[in-house]
């Protein structure tokens, strides 16, 4: 090991070690400067000393510039009041490769202007922040599943059929035929879940809908539980189970980043079990007691949403949506047949719908009797119609998108932040 | 909790359980039946005696055919000779969805029958037991990443540029713009090092090529590690050490699964640091030593690849090609400027390369030279070149295969079983 990561510092206190990272700051007062060097793990104050340097590494400190690569080596010292808890005290600074005109410097930049250089924003501190959040979560999710005994099932991303209307797919040709990319693994995790009982996917999925807002992306990453025997109330229960552990897992290991953002932990920290559940027609009444204009039928808004949220400090789980405003393949409530056995969740805080989950149409007749009523092609459908022809079993799932879950616990508006190469309309450059 | 996982009995000894599942297999023995259930997470062998079951559960477990979802209640016994170590003493037997026909039976199918019912197949005992391993490996390589402090960046899959020409790209259109799917996350990857320092992606990747070999898929995964500051040794020590970790983590939580595949786990365990590592001019030797027609220049064919790998039992670490057959990105070997400081890991027992990785080229001039030279396009590679400009750092990183992997783990030929839904030349159903 010829350098330790700033991360590891804490580990090696009094040792003088070899520091690799790149300029991100630096004070000076007289013969002292305080360059703050950053290398992904962490941000490290160091301590220059003109008397106790060469002058080589005193110039070098000098002309350091923002963004310029460093090999530091220096003691380091306990300092609770710096980031990360140690200080650096410089003994040889050099200046490995010297950046001129880095393009961003600490004066505010305008988003287009940032999202064109997105190859170099992601330095920033902010953007650091969110992607090791977003690598939490992300890992967290995995973990969950993984000791929950699922297996993993990539879902391909190239499929045949056009399952619901072309509009929104993005086309390509294969060796003749066409293909179209995938939206989500649901139809492929349902036989899977015959063979192998819990399975998830979590992979890219695509949307090419003409839509701008802070809340769209064409490209993004969902998970996607399935699971056999499972009925609607065990779903509504793993939901909430790995919401709350994917919140807490972050606060609790992702400290340093949430701080960085300024997030309200104390509103993270209230997300634990259980969350509020009400049904799509308590919501309607709820909604038109707030005066708005909804009637049963209705498809909820983004408004909506916010407004049905802020009676809540959890995400809240909204549950029997109409059967004719839900996809095809939902289970009607046999109690309540108008409506179907599926769920949003809405995050707090006006961020919306985090999760959408249903248990699935098990019977093969109704199933092929719905895929009539929406126009579907049978024949595409017919792999899926196996599913319920051999060894037919209720079961459910759920999708979250990864980015709208990384903005609710970053406290962050925009998801284009929340991926690392956001692919946006018309924007797709790096 | 309704039902127990079979995974699970061996908690529930002396319990009456109920277990939800479907009918593998059965022998009778006159008053006696013995049902094999299996979901998803084992194979249970039940128990059914005539004298002591009603007789609904006893024309139940006659009339239930294979595939059949069962609904069995039962006392879970110790037996040491069955699979998973338990049986189940039935009480109650129901068919909760008698299968009739189901198109796989114990028999010899073709594989392109078995492929057209992917779906189903994947119930079967080996395909379960590809896809359990597959899941294990990727929860280790992500587990071995973030265990070491990696920072996973999804890559983007939606492209602009075609980075090394176009013939074996997917393209669609994005909104008027040419886009490209993504056969690598490299090029993205190396800004991000220089956020975070450490980085991977594990994603899906594309090759539109005109081949039928049992060793391409048009569709498959891919795990690429980028750090900052390493150089080629340190490149070498990381993918040993990442393939001895996966390997033995699969030797010791999917013994059951190895053996199901017949799978001589004594050649896994073998696979422990260090790998043998050879270079490119020595590997030409040793196969021109062995009468092979290949000269320094050539790329080795598959074939060469299994002359070279079956000197060894562990992985071997091809190093050092030279730089005409190799990508433009590779850093030249400052001792031997004809070879770049490239490697390819050639797994054993004739699996070929599973790791393709090299340092990066950190010179900004250099790079660009090569780019010229390769006719690429410099527009498209600006933002590439920026990593270079500001703050340049030497890096590298590697890409391994996740479908040649797992063929290799679980002594599988053809890669196609070892992916869910494989995506083929020509064949893209269901």
């Amino acid at each position: 090991m010829d350098h330790v990561r700033i991360g590891e510092l804490s580990k090696h206190i009094d040792q003088t070690v070899t520091v690799k990272g790149w300029l991100y700051n630096k004070r000076e007062s007289g013969k002292l400067k305080f360059p703050i060097v950053r290398d992904g793990s962490g941000y490290l104050q160091c301590v220059v000393s003109k008397k106790e340097v060469s002058e080589e590494s005193w110039q070098a400190a000098t002309d350091s510039t923002q963004e310029s690569t460093l090999h530091v080596v220096g003691v380091v010292r306990e300092e609770p009041r710096a980031p990360g808890g140690v200080e650096l005290h410089v003994s040889d600074f050099k200046v490995a490769h010297l950046t001129q005109d880095y393009p961003i410097t600490p004066k505010e930049h305008g988003t287009a202007y940032l999202m064109q250089h997105r190859h170099l924003w992601l330095r920033s501190k902010n953007q650091h922040a969110i992607l090791r959040i977003r690598s939490e979560v992300e890992q967290a999710c995995r973990d969950f599943f993984y000791n929950n005994d699922f297996t993993l099932i990539d879902s391909p991303i190239l499929t045949p059929a056009a399952c619901e209307g072309t509009s929104t797919l993005f086309e390509t040709d294969y060796f003749g035929d066409k293909a179209y990319l995938s939206q989500s693994g649901q139809l492929y995790l349902e036989p899977a879940a015959a063979a192998l009982g819990k399975v998830y996917c979590f992979g890219p999925t695509f949307r090419a809908e003409k839509s701008k807002t802070r809340r769209h992306l064409m490209e993004f990453w969902m998970i996607e539980p399935e699971v056999a025997f499972l009925e609607f109330d065990g779903l509504q229960n793993l939901a909430e189970e790995f919401v709350e552990y994917i919140v807490q897992r972050v606060v609790e290991r992702r400290k340093e980043e949430l701080k960085a953002l300024e997030r309200d932990i104390t509103k993270l920290e209230r997300i634990q079990r259980p969350f509020p559940r009400i049904t799509y027609r308590e919501a309607i009444d709820v909604l038109q007691k707030k005066g708005k204009d909804v009637k049963f039928g209705d498809d909820l808004g983004a408004d909506d949403e916010t407004a049905l949220a802020e009676a809540f400090d959890k995400p809240v789980m909204v549950s029997r949506y109409p059967t004719s405003i839900k996809a095809f393949y939902m289970q009607p409530d046999p109690n309540d047949p108008e409506v179907a056995l599926g769920m949003d969740m809405l995050a707090p805080e006006g961020y919306g719908e985090i999760i959408g989950g249903s248990q699935r149409i098990h019977d093969h007749d109704l199933l092929l009797q719905r895929i009539k009523e929406h126009d579907l092609p049978i024949e595409a459908f017919q792999w899926y119609l196996d599913v319920r022809k051999y060894g037919s079993f209720p079961h459910s799932g759920f999708g979250m998108g990864i980015e709208r879950a990384v903005a609710w616990i970053c406290g962050v508006t925009h998801l284009r932040e929340c991926i690392p190469y956001p692919r946006m309309l018309y924007k797709i450059y790096p």
